[in-house]
């Protein structure tokens, strides 16, 4: 497995995106997002992506250069149309629009639709953190996560995401399926050839099942909470398939065609409710104080949402960026295709 | 156990809370409020709390006829101390609040501190269904759930509330705690004599156990997910303790004489992003399509969230509400030294 440094990377995918005809901005906001998803650990979102957004453009269906038209508006709020653009650069203006909005107005609130996937939901909640605001974000896509109690697929894997600003520790940065598992995690362990622990998918009778295959035979995800318990996944799944695929008129995960996310996105601004300092202060004190919390048997360390993205970053940051074999094969093989010597990216190991 | 009608409960603890020195006005909303989680099912948040809140208002934890006063304000949001009011009271003017904010400016954000109990966060979120919006609720109140990974006490059970209006088919209101479980099921196991599922609670120790008491013996309950999914209800309880114990100036879980809720209220006016008639159809859909899936082995039917509640609103409004001897021996004997006629309230079986 060749390693690369975010750097090449990133450059490597705008020139890419570049030569599939993307406008040069475009190109390096996309590629700059995927690069950041492969820092935090979370490969399946990262430059894996390259190959799978080209073949979506010279599909049609990401429109390079689109327009993103502003369908409602009020001082608080908006409702966007991406028109198909790159979800990333659509998702970008919409949490700029949420802070902007609730720099005037306290809390901005912004939905989005017609975009294309926009990766991880953490990188949109933390642009929030730079303008000492909270950022919260929750999208829908298409449908593999079960009812609480059905065995079809109904509802998506309805991330959400909640970013608060801290003092002197790590930012908070909670970015979770409301399933029991991102599909991603699935496709590794069918890669990989593993079994999938109890509890986390039924085939298509609805029947528990641990071999990863079953998924894609027609199965589905559990909601969070398993037999007993699942009903509560399932109601925040819902919830989060309202907000951002009714709300924003995204469609739902099972409308025939869905494509692309739908999202809710939310800036809420700290000091119109207290000195930021101090909230500060006092997030600092309750991430301490569950961190220094006696550990159970078997635990080593209680982490914090966002940390161990933060480890991984610091780690790859210095380290380099692996791509597996397979993944560097595929964008090789695209760029013979687009003429480009990607060959100037000389892995660093 | 006698049998009483929703009406007779309502003017009796009413009259309690006159004779405790309540103004009428409050007197009544609470009783209301009480009465409603007892149609809902949830009688661990009814009349039962009768004589806990009269012992309050003698400690003086509840300052009756307190005066709600406005911190901090915005177009869209505001920040409210209740001075220690009942619960319910300053609960239901802030999602009053927040209402109103949201039909200025689409979305209205409303904190609260220094409040007693509020009881069920559905009753507020519902109230946003009658203006056509969508109601938001989280609070905090006393630690007694674990960190992932830990084995002391650190947050509350953090419930979350999502209310949407539909059109044909019944309200969605979801109400649930972020932990396994509230904290009225672990006691209503120990008062049953039975056993807790696995997966429920853990003892001082931080070892699993299926014994109510070992929680009432300084063990904890744990964050939704479990073993190895427990990360998500850690984050989700966070979550729910920086908006509705931290931006809400309440004071966090862990806190020593942290007493009360802190409460986050959202209500997001639908018409600012969609036509109401146009959600209400999407989402008479999105519950159809997930109450016909095909069921799983084991499970009869798909239910959405609130309508077991309604259900049993149903039931309990025909045949009256269940009051156990013991609740009514209570509530009699604080009648008793209030020198109220409470044999006026004969159950109806």
């Amino acid at each position: 497995m060749p390693v690369f440094t975010a750097e090449q990377l990133e450059n490597m995918g705008a020139e890419i995106f570049v030569a599939a005809g993307a406008p040069a901005e475009e190109a390096r906001l996309v590629s700059k997002f995927l690069v950041k998803a492969n820092l935090a650990g979370h490969d399946s979102h990262g430059v894996i992506r390259i190959v799978q957004y080209v073949n979506a453009i010279e599909r049609g269906d990401i429109k390079l250069g689109a327009e993103i038209k502003v369908m409602r508006e009020t001082s608080s709020s908006a409702l966007l149309n991406g028109n198909w653009g790159f979800g990333q650069v659509v998702a970008k203006r919409a949490m700029e629009m949420a802070i902007e909005k609730a720099t005037e107005s306290s809390v901005g609130t912004v939905c989005a639709f017609n975009l294309y996937h926009i990766g991880r939901l953490a990188d949109y909640t933390a642009m929030a953190l730079e303008k000492d605001m909270i950022g919260i974000a929750m999208a829908n896509s298409r449908k593999v996560v079960a009812a609480h109690g059905g065995s079809e697929r109904v509802l998506s894997t309805s991330p959400v995401s909640y970013a608060f600003p801290t003092g002197k520790e790590s930012p908070f940065a909670l970015d979770i399926a409301t399933s029991v598992c991102a599909e991603g995690k699935v496709r590794v362990k069918l890669h990989k050839g593993e079994k999938l622990p109890d509890g986390y998918i039924i085939d298509r009778d609805g029947n528990p099942s641990n071999d990863p295959e079953d998924l894609y035979r027609g199965g589905a995800i559990m909601p969070l909470g398993g037999d007993s318990l699942g009903y509560k996944g399932f109601g925040l799944a819902l919830v989060v398939e309202v907000l951002s695929g009714i709300l924003s008129n995204a469609g739902c995960a099972y409308e025939a065609g869905k494509r692309g996310n739908g999202v809710f996105f939310q800036a809420i601004d700290i000091d119109s409710f207290m000195p930021v300092n101090e909230f500060k202060r006092r997030i600092d004190n309750l991430i301490q104080t569950a961190k220094s919390s006696k550990l159970r048997p078997g635990f080593h360390e209680i982490l914090i949402p966002g940390e161990p993205e933060l480890r991984t970053e610091r780690e790859r940051l210095e380290e380099g960026i692996y791509v597996p074999d397979k993944t560097w094969e595929e964008i090789k093989s695209i760029g013979t295709k687009m003429r480009l010597d990607l060959v100037s990216f000389v892995a660093i190991s």
